[in-house]
């Protein structure tokens, strides 16, 4: 009998993707569904990006320079330069996503069976790209009781062994919206240098910041240039999440070297995705803060009525779109099933990620759920009565501590 | 001090990357390079695809399907069918470029330090995702002297262990060009079924086949569903390679469920690639018939000035638009290092790959160089002309038994 490998056989399933066949066999018997479960914005992409595509007049696609096509990579020089980042085009490559950046990294910066240490919950597809190359995340604890700041120093000098390689952050976060602080960022750098590791950050969100706030990039910390490794994307930045394209920027030679290889060996970033994502860059400033006023009153509207419903805690988070919701229920992922398996309201109801599976510790967030706030105020309006109508009756209710 | 991993550090440079700082050189002299090194066509891609890109209205480009969008895996159903291979939509999923559906191949039928049999030489990049993976390549050797025929049975059993996995072909070959006869696709299929090993074939040069031949898919052969895994890729089809679009195709339920989790974690196939390669499959019949031609003229065409200088050899290669040529040098490495550094005849030279980086056996291949015949034919005469001048003053000409 053939058999499939270990590793492939126990990828897990994203939580996102868990109740997607409950969804699916609720809107087949005619319920409406706001989606709450995925991060794909309804944002326009910048009509530069669309007048660029539809411009294209070539008459072949060719392979781009593995890196990437070098007038792309200046722009994007210039983007980290406008952010108050001086980068140069040898830091960075363009990737197939954010995803390629982060699978690279965890390549290039541990072994199989090393680890790094990683804020939990965490962006559950870490865990296929970890499992793929037998890299161990060691999740360190932060929790919805202080709005998921960053864990202490001694939470995570306590997890440091001879095999750890590098921390992961992802900033502002995924699944939970904390925006780190500079004090947060300066403490990793500490840590980092002192405990010879990586920091690898995630910044797919860095526009994505409210009440004045900004992000403070990994990119711009002192004394780490060769231990901060960035992971990056237009997905979110120009809500063009299908083109996939992102990039891998550090000042690390050998880090950039080595990712130079593995890009060679996969021959080309995607070139329509470049043309698009080239155009992107000129959008106005206008656009970005247009898209930040939205998400704005997106995150004000959810979280007010989130914490209207009795028994409900949501945080009032600073970036990303993203929150994490503690609902006074048994188990969220039962709660989340029965609203698709067994509720509705004005014929419709929500769906839900539970967050258990942003946690690598078991038993962790059960109560919880991530909340992508991606729709527009009407639709989190009704999702929120939704779900508050839904509580009322849930058999599983709990009154939290 | 920071090191990166030791598998990252020891990635190998594709050979067809390794002479490019000395083709920089060369044209920063004013020398013309003719690039027989690099498989990147010059055929126009399908006016149905540059016109589909032209026409796109949407105001965002969204994640597709993590498998790809339906509407386009139903017309790679029917892309299949026209080539006689019948699949289902559950048993394909479109990839970053044929390069991930290798990778997911890797990934899913064999375990860290397990064993894939390839006939050798081989398409190089096999390598690094090899390496990445921690998968072990056995090479199995093929010949020059009978033009790359898949190694007699033998070959393969003496490499059987209880680690191997998978027989892995590229079918037609990169980069010998060798088209595999319906003998040895059954005698492939007889192993795979008898010593339970994946088949993993490399089909991505499926209509490059000349003189009236036609690939068998690993697909048409019978007995084996569960063992094979079809790689496949839009690039030189359609000559698209910079939009990164593949497939991989399996009818082993296994496989493709923990490709699609792999693919879950990455999200999405290029959202634009696949609006192009959906409308470039409406190409007439007209649109191959003619690049077969053409491919079927550049290759008698180089084939045939090859053989006249002498010491040379250059097998008629039945498929892609690869052959790999022994020339009578000492090595052929230095011999294209030295056509780049030293040697210009008429303003121009020559840019090879020398074939020794595409064997995995120390020392195989020191004669050889893989050439692409890419270019139109006059070029490819310009080219054979600087080789037949070259060979006539290079110092490390040796006469071959």
């Amino acid at each position: 009998m053939l058999k499939i490998s270990a590793k492939s056989h126990e990828l897990p399933i994203s939580p996102i993707r868990r109740l997607v066949p409950l969804a699916e066999a609720a809107a087949a018997r005619g319920t409406h569904i706001y989606k709450l479960n995925i991060g794909q914005p309804d944002i326009h992409t910048p009509e530069e990006a669309v007048v660029a595509v539809q411009g294209v007049t070539d008459r072949l696609f060719p392979y781009s320079h593995s890196a990437g096509l070098l007038p792309y990579r200046e722009k994007l020089v210039e983007y980290y330069r406008k952010n108050g980042i001086s980068v140069e085009v040898d830091n960075l490559l363009v990737t197939l996503g954010g995803t390629e950046a982060v699978q690279m990294a965890m390549l290039i910066c541990a072994n199989p069976g090393e680890e790094i240490l990683v804020p939990e919950p965490f962006y559950a597809n870490y865990n296929t790209f970890a499992a793929s190359y037998d890299t161990i995340l060691v999740p360190v604890p932060s929790t919805i009781d202080d709005d998921f700041a960053l864990p202490p120093r001694e939470e995570f000098l306590k997890r440091i062994t001879s095999r750890t390689r590098a921390i992961l952050i992802c900033n502002p976060n995924n699944p939970t919206g904390h925006l780190y602080t500079p004090e947060e960022m300066n403490m990793l750098a500490d840590m980092a240098a002192h405990h010879n590791l990586y920091l690898i950050s995630d910044e797919v969100y860095r526009e994505f910041c409210y009440d004045g706030k900004r992000q403070t990039s990994a990119l711009s910390l002192k004394g780490v240039d060769d231990n901060v490794v960035v992971i990056d994307s237009v997905s979110k930045r120009y809500s063009m999440c299908g083109v996939r394209l992102g990039n891998i920027v550090s000042r690390n030679k050998d880090v950039m070297a080595a990712a130079l290889k593995l890009a060679q060996a996969r021959l080309s970033p995607p070139y329509l995705a470049q043309i698009a994502a080239s155009a992107a860059m000129d959008a106005p400033q206008k656009y970005y803060d247009d898209v930040v006023a939205e998400y704005t009153a997106r995150r004000n509207c959810l979280v007010e009525e989130l914490n209207k419903i009795e028994g409900v805690y949501a945080p009032k988070p600073q970036g990303a779109f993203y929150t994490i919701v503690r609902f006074p229920v048994d188990d969220c992922h039962k709660f989340a099933s029965w609203l698709l398996e067994e509720f509705s309201y004005k014929g419709a109801t929500v769906q839900l990620a539970p967050a258990e599976g942003f946690y690598a510790t078991k038993g962790k967030g059960k109560q919880e759920a991530r909340i992508a706030y991606v729709l527009c105020k009407d639709d989190l309006l009704a999702a929120c009565e939704i779900l508050r109508e839904a509580l009322k009756v849930y058999p599983g209710r709990v009154d939290l501590p």
